[in-house]
Protein backbone atom coordinates (compact mmCIF):
# COMPACT_ATOMS: atom_id res chain seq x y z
CA UNK A 1 0.00 0.00 0.00
CA UNK A 2 1.30 3.42 -1.04
CA UNK A 3 2.37 5.15 2.41
CA UNK A 4 -0.03 7.85 3.91
CA UNK A 5 1.01 11.73 3.90
CA UNK A 6 -1.33 14.32 5.86
CA UNK A 7 -1.43 17.63 4.16
CA UNK A 8 -2.53 21.22 5.18
CA UNK A 9 -3.45 24.57 3.28
CA UNK A 10 -3.59 27.11 6.09
CA UNK A 11 -4.95 30.10 4.72
CA UNK A 12 -6.71 33.35 6.80
CA UNK A 13 -10.61 32.01 6.28
CA UNK A 14 -9.96 27.96 6.38
CA UNK A 15 -7.34 25.82 6.95
CA UNK A 16 -8.08 22.55 4.88
CA UNK A 17 -6.99 19.61 5.98
CA UNK A 18 -6.26 15.94 3.82
CA UNK A 19 -5.11 12.67 3.85
CA UNK A 20 -3.69 11.84 0.43
CA UNK A 21 -0.42 9.58 -0.96
CA UNK A 22 2.70 10.80 -2.61
CA UNK A 23 0.69 9.97 -6.15
CA UNK A 24 -1.65 12.78 -5.52
CA UNK A 25 -4.40 10.32 -4.59
CA UNK A 26 -7.10 12.19 -1.71
CA UNK A 27 -8.66 10.12 0.97
CA UNK A 28 -9.95 12.18 3.10
CA UNK A 29 -10.62 15.61 3.48
CA UNK A 30 -12.09 18.42 5.97
CA UNK A 31 -12.05 22.10 6.49
CA UNK A 32 -11.37 24.21 9.80
CA UNK A 33 -12.20 27.79 10.34
CA UNK A 34 -9.37 29.47 11.47
CA UNK A 35 -10.11 31.31 14.66
CA UNK A 36 -7.19 31.29 17.38
CA UNK A 37 -4.10 29.16 16.38
CA UNK A 38 -4.77 26.69 19.42
CA UNK A 39 -8.73 25.83 18.34
CA UNK A 40 -7.78 25.60 14.51
CA UNK A 41 -4.55 23.76 15.10
CA UNK A 42 -5.70 21.17 17.63
CA UNK A 43 -8.59 20.54 15.65
CA UNK A 44 -6.00 20.08 12.51
CA UNK A 45 -4.72 17.49 14.87
CA UNK A 46 -7.66 15.39 15.75
CA UNK A 47 -8.35 15.41 12.19
CA UNK A 48 -4.89 13.32 11.62
CA UNK A 49 -5.45 11.26 14.85
CA UNK A 50 -8.66 9.84 13.58
CA UNK A 51 -7.37 9.80 10.04
CA UNK A 52 -4.66 7.41 11.33
CA UNK A 53 -7.55 5.32 13.47
CA UNK A 54 -9.10 4.40 9.88
CA UNK A 55 -6.31 4.54 7.43
CA UNK A 56 -3.34 3.52 9.63
CA UNK A 57 0.09 5.32 9.74
CA UNK A 58 0.91 8.47 8.83
CA UNK A 59 4.61 8.48 7.99
CA UNK A 60 4.99 12.38 7.63
CA UNK A 61 2.51 15.75 7.75
CA UNK A 62 3.20 18.99 5.38
CA UNK A 63 2.18 22.55 5.61
CA UNK A 64 1.71 24.92 3.26
CA UNK A 65 0.54 28.19 5.73
CA UNK A 66 -0.55 31.63 4.90
CA UNK A 67 2.75 33.93 5.83
CA UNK A 68 4.63 35.59 6.65
CA UNK A 69 6.36 32.31 8.30
CA UNK A 70 10.07 31.11 8.93
CA UNK A 71 10.71 28.27 6.83
CA UNK A 72 14.16 28.30 7.70
CA UNK A 73 15.48 25.01 9.22
CA UNK A 74 18.05 26.64 11.17
CA UNK A 75 16.29 29.23 12.52
CA UNK A 76 14.89 29.65 16.14
CA UNK A 77 11.46 30.78 14.88
CA UNK A 78 11.26 27.90 12.54
CA UNK A 79 7.33 26.60 11.69
CA UNK A 80 6.27 30.23 12.89
CA UNK A 81 4.01 32.41 11.59
CA UNK A 82 6.13 36.11 11.78
CA UNK A 83 4.64 39.15 13.11
CA UNK A 84 1.46 39.68 11.29
CA UNK A 85 -1.97 41.81 11.45
CA UNK A 86 -3.78 38.82 11.79
CA UNK A 87 -5.24 38.99 15.11
CA UNK A 88 -3.88 36.31 17.41
CA UNK A 89 -1.69 34.76 15.08
CA UNK A 90 1.83 36.42 15.13
CA UNK A 91 4.41 33.72 16.48
CA UNK A 92 2.29 30.92 16.49
CA UNK A 93 3.92 27.61 16.59
CA UNK A 94 2.61 25.77 13.77
CA UNK A 95 5.62 23.19 13.52
CA UNK A 96 5.81 22.43 17.05
CA UNK A 97 2.00 22.09 17.75
CA UNK A 98 2.16 19.38 15.37
CA UNK A 99 5.59 17.93 16.54
CA UNK A 100 3.89 17.82 19.91
CA UNK A 101 1.20 15.67 18.64
CA UNK A 102 2.97 13.52 16.15
CA UNK A 103 6.34 11.68 16.38
CA UNK A 104 6.96 11.97 12.52
CA UNK A 105 8.43 14.31 10.15
CA UNK A 106 6.87 17.70 9.31
CA UNK A 107 7.49 19.79 6.77
CA UNK A 108 6.39 23.55 6.25
CA UNK A 109 6.72 26.18 3.60
CA UNK A 110 4.19 28.73 2.05
CA UNK A 111 0.58 28.53 0.83
CA UNK A 112 2.21 29.74 -2.21
CA UNK A 113 5.22 27.20 -2.24
CA UNK A 114 2.90 24.16 -1.81
CA UNK A 115 0.47 25.19 -4.64
CA UNK A 116 3.59 25.78 -7.16
CA UNK A 117 4.91 21.98 -5.88
CA UNK A 118 1.12 20.92 -6.64
CA UNK A 119 1.35 22.67 -10.36
CA UNK A 120 4.92 21.10 -10.47
CA UNK A 121 4.24 17.59 -9.58
CA UNK A 122 0.96 17.01 -11.17
CA UNK A 123 -0.08 20.15 -12.82
CA UNK A 124 1.08 22.90 -15.03
CA UNK A 125 4.31 22.90 -14.61
CA UNK A 126 5.21 19.42 -14.93
CA UNK A 127 8.03 18.49 -15.71
CA UNK A 128 9.91 21.82 -15.49
CA UNK A 129 12.97 22.82 -13.22
CA UNK A 130 12.77 26.37 -13.88
CA UNK A 131 9.26 28.37 -13.19
CA UNK A 132 7.02 30.92 -11.40
CA UNK A 133 3.84 30.30 -9.71
CA UNK A 134 1.54 33.02 -9.11
CA UNK A 135 -1.76 33.48 -7.58
CA UNK A 136 -3.93 36.99 -7.99
CA UNK A 137 -6.61 37.08 -5.63
CA UNK A 138 -7.45 38.33 -2.44
CA UNK A 139 -4.12 39.09 -2.18
CA UNK A 140 -0.84 38.58 -4.93
CA UNK A 141 1.87 35.80 -4.12
CA UNK A 142 4.21 34.32 -6.14
CA UNK A 143 6.99 31.39 -6.09
CA UNK A 144 9.51 30.42 -8.61
CA UNK A 145 11.72 26.85 -8.83
CA UNK A 146 15.04 27.39 -9.81
CA UNK A 147 17.30 24.17 -11.21
CA UNK A 148 14.51 22.41 -9.78
CA UNK A 149 14.11 23.84 -5.72
CA UNK A 150 12.07 26.33 -4.81
CA UNK A 151 13.19 29.67 -3.84
CA UNK A 152 13.53 30.78 -0.27
CA UNK A 153 16.65 33.09 0.61
CA UNK A 154 16.38 35.19 3.88
CA UNK A 155 12.63 33.85 4.36
CA UNK A 156 10.81 33.46 0.79
CA UNK A 157 9.81 35.74 -1.83
CA UNK A 158 7.50 38.17 -1.78
CA UNK A 159 6.46 38.75 -5.51
CA UNK A 160 2.99 40.83 -4.62
CA UNK A 161 5.23 43.80 -3.24
CA UNK A 162 7.32 44.46 -6.46
CA UNK A 163 6.36 48.13 -7.74
CA UNK A 164 4.55 48.21 -10.91
CA UNK A 165 4.53 51.77 -13.77
CA UNK A 166 1.09 53.19 -12.84
CA UNK A 167 -1.04 53.11 -15.96
CA UNK A 168 -1.34 56.62 -16.92
CA UNK A 169 -5.19 56.67 -16.59
CA UNK A 170 -4.83 54.83 -13.20
CA UNK A 171 -5.67 57.29 -10.17
CA UNK A 172 -6.88 54.54 -8.27
CA UNK A 173 -5.66 54.26 -4.77
CA UNK A 174 -3.47 51.01 -3.88
CA UNK A 175 -5.02 48.39 -1.22
CA UNK A 176 -1.51 47.36 0.16
CA UNK A 177 -1.48 49.31 3.41
CA UNK A 178 2.77 49.54 2.56
CA UNK A 179 2.68 50.22 -0.84
CA UNK A 180 1.33 52.56 -2.88
CA UNK A 181 2.39 51.18 -5.97
CA UNK A 182 2.96 47.29 -5.33
CA UNK A 183 1.70 44.48 -7.79
CA UNK A 184 -0.86 43.62 -4.97
CA UNK A 185 -2.02 46.87 -4.33
CA UNK A 186 -2.76 47.74 -7.77
CA UNK A 187 -3.88 44.40 -9.30
CA UNK A 188 -5.66 42.09 -6.23
CA UNK A 189 -9.32 41.29 -6.31
CA UNK A 190 -10.01 44.02 -3.57
CA UNK A 191 -7.45 46.47 -5.82
CA UNK A 192 -10.08 46.07 -9.10
CA UNK A 193 -12.84 46.06 -6.59
CA UNK A 194 -11.66 49.57 -5.15
CA UNK A 195 -10.81 51.22 -8.34
CA UNK A 196 -14.27 49.95 -10.37
CA UNK A 197 -16.31 50.03 -7.72
CA UNK A 198 -17.88 46.57 -8.05
CA UNK A 199 -16.60 43.25 -7.12
CA UNK A 200 -14.39 41.32 -9.99
CA UNK A 201 -16.26 38.54 -10.64
CA UNK A 202 -19.47 40.69 -11.76
CA UNK A 203 -17.24 42.78 -14.17
CA UNK A 204 -18.06 41.97 -17.70
CA UNK A 205 -15.39 40.70 -19.65
CA UNK A 206 -15.63 44.21 -22.12
CA UNK A 207 -15.02 46.17 -18.88
CA UNK A 208 -12.06 48.50 -19.15
CA UNK A 209 -11.29 47.21 -15.59
CA UNK A 210 -9.85 43.59 -17.92
CA UNK A 211 -7.67 45.67 -19.94
CA UNK A 212 -5.44 47.47 -17.27
CA UNK A 213 -5.86 44.19 -15.46
CA UNK A 214 -3.98 42.97 -17.93
CA UNK A 215 -1.38 45.72 -18.51
CA UNK A 216 -0.22 45.78 -15.02
CA UNK A 217 0.15 41.54 -14.71
CA UNK A 218 2.01 41.79 -18.06
CA UNK A 219 4.17 44.60 -16.75
CA UNK A 220 4.77 42.50 -13.27
CA UNK A 221 5.63 39.13 -15.56
CA UNK A 222 8.58 41.31 -17.72
CA UNK A 223 10.35 41.32 -14.35
CA UNK A 224 9.75 38.54 -13.29
CA UNK A 225 10.82 36.96 -16.89
CA UNK A 226 14.05 39.45 -16.54
CA UNK A 227 14.83 38.41 -13.18
CA UNK A 228 14.54 34.63 -13.23
CA UNK A 229 14.36 33.43 -17.04
CA UNK A 230 11.92 31.05 -16.18
CA UNK A 231 10.51 28.09 -18.51
CA UNK A 232 6.88 28.92 -17.42
CA UNK A 233 4.75 30.84 -15.69
CA UNK A 234 1.89 29.38 -13.98
CA UNK A 235 -1.05 32.01 -12.92
CA UNK A 236 -3.85 30.97 -10.47
CA UNK A 237 -6.04 32.98 -8.34
CA UNK A 238 -9.65 33.96 -8.01
CA UNK A 239 -8.91 36.87 -10.53
CA UNK A 240 -6.88 34.30 -12.76
CA UNK A 241 -10.53 32.26 -12.79
CA UNK A 242 -11.33 35.28 -15.81
CA UNK A 243 -9.93 33.01 -18.82
CA UNK A 244 -10.28 36.20 -21.14
CA UNK A 245 -7.45 37.57 -19.17
CA UNK A 246 -4.95 35.09 -20.62
CA UNK A 247 -4.62 36.16 -24.21
CA UNK A 248 -4.68 39.72 -22.55
CA UNK A 249 -1.55 39.18 -20.47
CA UNK A 250 0.37 37.24 -22.90
CA UNK A 251 -0.33 40.47 -25.99
CA UNK A 252 0.87 42.64 -23.45
CA UNK A 253 3.60 40.65 -21.84
CA UNK A 254 5.40 40.68 -25.44
CA UNK A 255 4.92 44.15 -26.20
CA UNK A 256 6.73 45.09 -22.48
CA UNK A 257 9.79 42.69 -23.56
CA UNK A 258 9.83 44.06 -27.21
CA UNK A 259 11.61 41.53 -28.54
CA UNK A 260 14.83 41.71 -26.27
CA UNK A 261 14.22 38.41 -24.57
CA UNK A 262 15.93 35.94 -27.71
CA UNK A 263 13.84 32.32 -26.75
CA UNK A 264 11.30 31.03 -28.77
CA UNK A 265 9.56 29.56 -25.96
CA UNK A 266 8.79 33.42 -25.61
CA UNK A 267 8.90 34.88 -29.03
CA UNK A 268 6.88 32.12 -30.85
CA UNK A 269 4.92 29.65 -28.04
CA UNK A 270 3.76 32.53 -25.65
CA UNK A 271 0.08 29.98 -25.21
CA UNK A 272 2.18 27.66 -23.83
CA UNK A 273 4.92 29.93 -21.41
CA UNK A 274 1.69 32.15 -19.64
CA UNK A 275 -0.41 29.26 -18.85
CA UNK A 276 -3.64 28.95 -16.22
CA UNK A 277 -3.24 26.19 -13.61
CA UNK A 278 -4.39 23.03 -13.86
CA UNK A 279 -5.29 21.38 -10.13
CA UNK A 280 -8.20 23.39 -9.79
CA UNK A 281 -7.69 24.98 -6.52
CA UNK A 282 -5.93 21.17 -5.50
CA UNK A 283 -2.37 21.97 -5.59
CA UNK A 284 -2.01 23.39 -2.15
CA UNK A 285 -3.09 20.50 -0.53
CA UNK A 286 -1.38 18.16 -2.86
CA UNK A 287 1.73 20.36 -2.68
CA UNK A 288 1.33 19.56 0.75
CA UNK A 289 1.89 16.29 0.94
CA UNK A 290 4.94 16.89 -1.12
CA UNK A 291 6.32 19.07 1.56
CA UNK A 292 5.47 16.10 4.40
CA UNK A 293 7.18 13.94 1.66
CA UNK A 294 10.52 16.49 1.66
CA UNK A 295 10.31 16.42 5.27
CA UNK A 296 10.43 12.80 5.21
CA UNK A 297 13.14 12.33 3.38
CA UNK A 298 15.50 15.02 4.73
CA UNK B 1 51.47 22.20 -8.98
CA UNK B 2 48.32 23.56 -9.27
CA UNK B 3 45.79 22.98 -11.97
CA UNK B 4 45.73 25.15 -14.65
CA UNK B 5 43.24 26.91 -16.77
CA UNK B 6 42.66 29.65 -19.02
CA UNK B 7 39.77 32.32 -18.23
CA UNK B 8 38.75 34.79 -20.83
CA UNK B 9 36.36 37.80 -19.85
CA UNK B 10 35.02 38.62 -23.02
CA UNK B 11 33.77 42.52 -23.45
CA UNK B 12 31.76 44.54 -26.23
CA UNK B 13 35.73 46.77 -26.52
CA UNK B 14 38.46 43.93 -25.18
CA UNK B 15 38.98 40.07 -24.78
CA UNK B 16 41.16 39.46 -21.16
CA UNK B 17 42.77 36.18 -21.39
CA UNK B 18 44.25 34.74 -18.45
CA UNK B 19 45.98 31.85 -17.05
CA UNK B 20 45.41 30.82 -13.45
CA UNK B 21 44.60 28.27 -10.96
CA UNK B 22 41.30 27.67 -9.43
CA UNK B 23 42.82 28.91 -6.27
CA UNK B 24 42.40 32.65 -7.70
CA UNK B 25 45.97 33.31 -8.79
CA UNK B 26 46.42 35.10 -12.10
CA UNK B 27 49.68 33.75 -13.64
CA UNK B 28 49.62 35.41 -16.75
CA UNK B 29 46.78 38.46 -18.51
CA UNK B 30 46.63 40.22 -21.67
CA UNK B 31 44.11 42.12 -23.43
CA UNK B 32 43.08 42.06 -26.76
CA UNK B 33 40.99 44.64 -28.71
CA UNK B 34 37.65 43.04 -29.57
CA UNK B 35 37.56 43.48 -33.66
CA UNK B 36 35.79 41.02 -35.96
CA UNK B 37 35.45 37.07 -34.22
CA UNK B 38 37.51 35.60 -36.45
CA UNK B 39 40.83 37.68 -35.49
CA UNK B 40 39.84 38.12 -32.08
CA UNK B 41 39.14 34.73 -31.04
CA UNK B 42 42.40 33.57 -33.32
CA UNK B 43 44.81 35.80 -30.76
CA UNK B 44 42.98 34.34 -28.06
CA UNK B 45 43.94 30.96 -28.27
CA UNK B 46 47.17 32.37 -30.00
CA UNK B 47 47.42 33.55 -26.33
CA UNK B 48 46.72 30.52 -24.31
CA UNK B 49 48.82 28.40 -27.06
CA UNK B 50 51.75 30.55 -25.55
CA UNK B 51 51.10 29.93 -21.93
CA UNK B 52 50.91 26.31 -22.40
CA UNK B 53 54.17 26.02 -23.62
CA UNK B 54 55.47 28.61 -20.97
CA UNK B 55 53.69 26.85 -17.98
CA UNK B 56 52.41 23.56 -18.97
CA UNK B 57 49.30 22.01 -19.75
CA UNK B 58 45.98 24.03 -19.62
CA UNK B 59 42.92 22.12 -17.88
CA UNK B 60 39.99 23.53 -19.17
CA UNK B 61 39.40 27.45 -20.14
CA UNK B 62 36.28 29.48 -19.14
CA UNK B 63 34.35 31.77 -20.37
CA UNK B 64 32.71 35.20 -19.36
CA UNK B 65 31.30 36.93 -22.25
CA UNK B 66 29.20 39.65 -23.36
CA UNK B 67 26.20 38.68 -24.62
CA UNK B 68 23.28 37.95 -25.41
CA UNK B 69 24.08 34.46 -25.54
CA UNK B 70 22.97 31.02 -25.36
CA UNK B 71 24.42 28.61 -22.33
CA UNK B 72 22.08 25.69 -23.11
CA UNK B 73 24.41 22.92 -23.46
CA UNK B 74 22.08 21.27 -24.67
CA UNK B 75 21.24 23.67 -27.52
CA UNK B 76 22.16 23.89 -31.36
CA UNK B 77 23.04 27.26 -30.68
CA UNK B 78 25.07 26.10 -27.35
CA UNK B 79 28.52 28.45 -26.95
CA UNK B 80 27.21 31.08 -29.55
CA UNK B 81 25.88 34.69 -29.49
CA UNK B 82 22.83 35.69 -30.32
CA UNK B 83 21.61 37.71 -32.36
CA UNK B 84 23.32 41.35 -31.47
CA UNK B 85 23.55 44.74 -32.94
CA UNK B 86 27.02 44.37 -32.56
CA UNK B 87 28.54 44.27 -35.86
CA UNK B 88 30.31 40.64 -36.79
CA UNK B 89 28.93 39.00 -33.68
CA UNK B 90 25.73 37.60 -34.49
CA UNK B 91 26.12 34.07 -34.03
CA UNK B 92 29.38 33.75 -33.39
CA UNK B 93 30.59 30.41 -32.47
CA UNK B 94 33.05 31.02 -29.14
CA UNK B 95 32.89 27.88 -27.89
CA UNK B 96 33.52 25.55 -30.81
CA UNK B 97 36.26 27.82 -31.94
CA UNK B 98 38.31 27.07 -28.65
CA UNK B 99 36.80 23.23 -28.90
CA UNK B 100 39.04 23.41 -32.47
CA UNK B 101 42.11 24.38 -30.98
CA UNK B 102 42.26 22.94 -27.96
CA UNK B 103 40.63 19.32 -27.04
CA UNK B 104 40.30 20.46 -23.25
CA UNK B 105 36.66 20.83 -21.53
CA UNK B 106 35.64 24.65 -22.28
CA UNK B 107 33.21 26.69 -19.79
CA UNK B 108 30.78 29.40 -20.95
CA UNK B 109 28.45 31.72 -19.54
CA UNK B 110 27.57 35.20 -19.45
CA UNK B 111 30.13 38.09 -18.26
CA UNK B 112 27.87 38.66 -15.32
CA UNK B 113 27.40 35.13 -14.21
CA UNK B 114 31.13 35.05 -15.01
CA UNK B 115 32.00 37.60 -12.32
CA UNK B 116 29.52 36.72 -9.61
CA UNK B 117 31.33 33.80 -9.52
CA UNK B 118 34.39 35.65 -8.53
CA UNK B 119 32.68 37.55 -6.14
CA UNK B 120 30.98 34.57 -4.69
CA UNK B 121 34.44 32.48 -4.10
CA UNK B 122 37.20 35.18 -3.62
CA UNK B 123 34.82 38.32 -2.85
CA UNK B 124 31.56 40.27 -1.40
CA UNK B 125 29.29 37.20 -1.23
CA UNK B 126 31.96 34.39 -0.44
CA UNK B 127 29.97 31.70 1.22
CA UNK B 128 26.29 32.63 0.74
CA UNK B 129 24.08 30.34 -1.24
CA UNK B 130 21.48 32.98 -2.34
CA UNK B 131 22.86 36.29 -3.72
CA UNK B 132 22.28 38.68 -6.32
CA UNK B 133 25.13 40.44 -8.20
CA UNK B 134 24.34 43.65 -10.30
CA UNK B 135 26.36 45.67 -12.62
CA UNK B 136 25.87 49.37 -13.18
CA UNK B 137 28.19 50.81 -15.78
CA UNK B 138 27.92 51.46 -19.61
CA UNK B 139 25.07 48.83 -19.44
CA UNK B 140 22.87 46.98 -16.33
CA UNK B 141 22.98 43.70 -16.13
CA UNK B 142 22.33 41.49 -13.07
CA UNK B 143 23.08 37.68 -11.81
CA UNK B 144 21.80 35.42 -8.65
CA UNK B 145 22.61 32.74 -7.10
CA UNK B 146 19.89 30.30 -5.93
CA UNK B 147 20.54 27.31 -3.60
CA UNK B 148 24.03 27.64 -4.40
CA UNK B 149 23.77 27.74 -8.21
CA UNK B 150 23.61 30.47 -10.64
CA UNK B 151 20.07 31.14 -12.39
CA UNK B 152 19.70 30.26 -16.11
CA UNK B 153 16.10 29.01 -16.89
CA UNK B 154 15.35 29.43 -20.53
CA UNK B 155 18.58 31.75 -21.47
CA UNK B 156 19.80 33.67 -18.94
CA UNK B 157 18.41 36.86 -16.97
CA UNK B 158 18.34 40.10 -17.89
CA UNK B 159 17.79 42.23 -14.99
CA UNK B 160 18.76 45.77 -16.57
CA UNK B 161 15.28 45.44 -18.62
CA UNK B 162 12.84 45.16 -15.78
CA UNK B 163 10.18 48.20 -15.51
CA UNK B 164 11.18 51.23 -13.07
CA UNK B 165 8.55 53.55 -12.04
CA UNK B 166 9.73 56.64 -13.21
CA UNK B 167 10.88 59.57 -10.77
CA UNK B 168 8.49 62.23 -10.96
CA UNK B 169 10.76 64.95 -11.70
CA UNK B 170 12.59 62.73 -14.43
CA UNK B 171 12.11 63.43 -18.35
CA UNK B 172 14.64 62.35 -20.09
CA UNK B 173 14.18 59.68 -22.45
CA UNK B 174 15.44 56.30 -21.92
CA UNK B 175 18.98 55.10 -23.20
CA UNK B 176 18.19 52.05 -24.30
CA UNK B 177 16.56 51.47 -27.64
CA UNK B 178 13.79 48.36 -26.38
CA UNK B 179 12.41 49.80 -23.59
CA UNK B 180 11.00 53.48 -22.15
CA UNK B 181 11.26 53.05 -19.00
CA UNK B 182 13.96 49.64 -17.56
CA UNK B 183 16.56 49.77 -15.30
CA UNK B 184 19.41 50.01 -17.70
CA UNK B 185 17.34 52.63 -19.69
CA UNK B 186 17.17 55.23 -16.69
CA UNK B 187 20.36 54.37 -14.54
CA UNK B 188 23.64 53.16 -16.56
CA UNK B 189 26.14 55.44 -17.04
CA UNK B 190 24.85 56.68 -20.23
CA UNK B 191 21.56 57.67 -18.74
CA UNK B 192 23.24 59.55 -16.22
CA UNK B 193 24.84 61.47 -19.58
CA UNK B 194 22.25 61.56 -21.61
CA UNK B 195 19.86 63.15 -18.49
CA UNK B 196 22.47 65.51 -17.24
CA UNK B 197 24.65 66.53 -19.77
CA UNK B 198 27.79 65.25 -18.11
CA UNK B 199 29.46 62.28 -17.99
CA UNK B 200 28.56 60.38 -14.88
CA UNK B 201 31.95 60.65 -13.19
CA UNK B 202 32.49 64.39 -13.94
CA UNK B 203 29.45 65.14 -11.28
CA UNK B 204 30.09 66.37 -7.98
CA UNK B 205 28.69 64.24 -5.11
CA UNK B 206 26.25 66.61 -4.20
CA UNK B 207 24.62 66.91 -7.66
CA UNK B 208 20.87 66.28 -7.95
CA UNK B 209 21.94 62.86 -10.34
CA UNK B 210 22.58 60.70 -7.42
CA UNK B 211 19.70 61.23 -5.39
CA UNK B 212 17.47 60.21 -8.34
CA UNK B 213 19.94 57.18 -9.71
CA UNK B 214 19.98 55.53 -5.83
CA UNK B 215 16.21 56.53 -5.89
CA UNK B 216 16.10 54.43 -9.18
CA UNK B 217 18.39 51.35 -7.80
CA UNK B 218 16.61 51.27 -5.08
CA UNK B 219 13.46 50.41 -6.55
CA UNK B 220 15.27 47.93 -8.34
CA UNK B 221 16.48 46.56 -5.77
CA UNK B 222 13.26 46.10 -4.07
CA UNK B 223 12.12 44.24 -6.88
CA UNK B 224 14.82 41.81 -6.69
CA UNK B 225 14.55 41.44 -2.88
CA UNK B 226 10.81 40.41 -2.92
CA UNK B 227 11.12 38.25 -6.32
CA UNK B 228 14.66 36.25 -4.92
CA UNK B 229 14.52 36.89 -1.28
CA UNK B 230 18.50 37.30 -1.58
CA UNK B 231 21.06 36.69 1.48
CA UNK B 232 23.10 40.25 -0.07
CA UNK B 233 22.95 42.27 -3.35
CA UNK B 234 26.28 42.85 -4.66
CA UNK B 235 27.13 45.75 -6.59
CA UNK B 236 29.32 46.59 -9.08
CA UNK B 237 30.44 48.76 -12.03
CA UNK B 238 31.46 51.92 -13.12
CA UNK B 239 28.84 53.66 -11.73
CA UNK B 240 28.70 52.01 -8.39
CA UNK B 241 32.71 53.11 -8.04
CA UNK B 242 30.63 56.45 -6.98
CA UNK B 243 30.97 55.45 -3.18
CA UNK B 244 28.94 57.31 -1.92
CA UNK B 245 25.89 55.96 -3.78
CA UNK B 246 25.49 53.00 -0.78
CA UNK B 247 24.37 55.08 1.83
CA UNK B 248 21.77 56.69 -0.22
CA UNK B 249 20.75 53.29 -1.90
CA UNK B 250 20.06 51.35 1.62
CA UNK B 251 18.10 54.26 2.89
CA UNK B 252 16.12 54.13 -0.33
CA UNK B 253 15.70 50.92 -0.33
CA UNK B 254 14.46 50.42 3.77
CA UNK B 255 12.27 53.05 2.23
CA UNK B 256 10.65 51.24 -0.65
CA UNK B 257 10.63 48.32 1.11
CA UNK B 258 8.87 49.87 4.04
CA UNK B 259 9.06 46.87 6.72
CA UNK B 260 7.49 44.68 4.74
CA UNK B 261 9.90 41.81 4.71
CA UNK B 262 10.67 40.85 8.22
CA UNK B 263 13.90 39.87 7.83
CA UNK B 264 16.77 41.26 10.17
CA UNK B 265 19.36 41.15 7.88
CA UNK B 266 17.52 43.70 6.20
CA UNK B 267 15.74 45.69 8.97
CA UNK B 268 18.55 45.42 11.48
CA UNK B 269 22.16 45.11 9.31
CA UNK B 270 21.58 46.95 5.84
CA UNK B 271 24.76 48.23 5.83
CA UNK B 272 25.99 44.34 5.33
CA UNK B 273 23.24 43.10 3.21
CA UNK B 274 24.07 46.03 0.19
CA UNK B 275 27.53 46.11 -0.23
CA UNK B 276 29.92 47.16 -2.73
CA UNK B 277 32.18 44.06 -5.24
CA UNK B 278 35.40 43.55 -3.28
CA UNK B 279 37.44 42.00 -6.19
CA UNK B 280 38.37 45.56 -7.92
CA UNK B 281 37.68 44.25 -11.51
CA UNK B 282 39.02 40.69 -11.49
CA UNK B 283 35.81 39.22 -10.71
CA UNK B 284 34.98 38.51 -14.14
CA UNK B 285 38.34 36.75 -15.17
CA UNK B 286 38.56 34.89 -11.65
CA UNK B 287 35.16 33.46 -12.12
CA UNK B 288 36.52 32.27 -15.73
CA UNK B 289 38.70 30.06 -13.99
CA UNK B 290 36.04 28.52 -11.95
CA UNK B 291 33.60 28.65 -15.06
CA UNK B 292 36.38 26.40 -16.78
CA UNK B 293 36.66 24.18 -13.13
CA UNK B 294 33.10 23.47 -13.66
CA UNK B 295 33.39 22.73 -17.49
CA UNK B 296 36.34 19.64 -15.99
CA UNK B 297 34.04 18.24 -13.55
CA UNK B 298 31.25 17.89 -15.45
Amino acid sequence: MAELFGGIEGGGTKFICALGTNTGEILAETRIPTTTPADTLSRCVDFFEEQATTFGNISAIGIASFGPLDPRLDSDKYGHILPTPKAGWSNADIVGTFKKAFDIPIGFDTDVNGAALGEWRWGAAEGLNNFVYLTIGTGVGGSAMINGELVHGLLHPEMGHISLVRQENDSAESVCPFHDDCFEGLTSGPAIENRWGKKADTLHTGHPAWEMEASYIARALRGFICTLSPERIVLGGGVMSQEHLFPLIRKKTLEELNGYVQSPQILEEINDYIVPVTLDGKAGILGAFLLGEYALKN
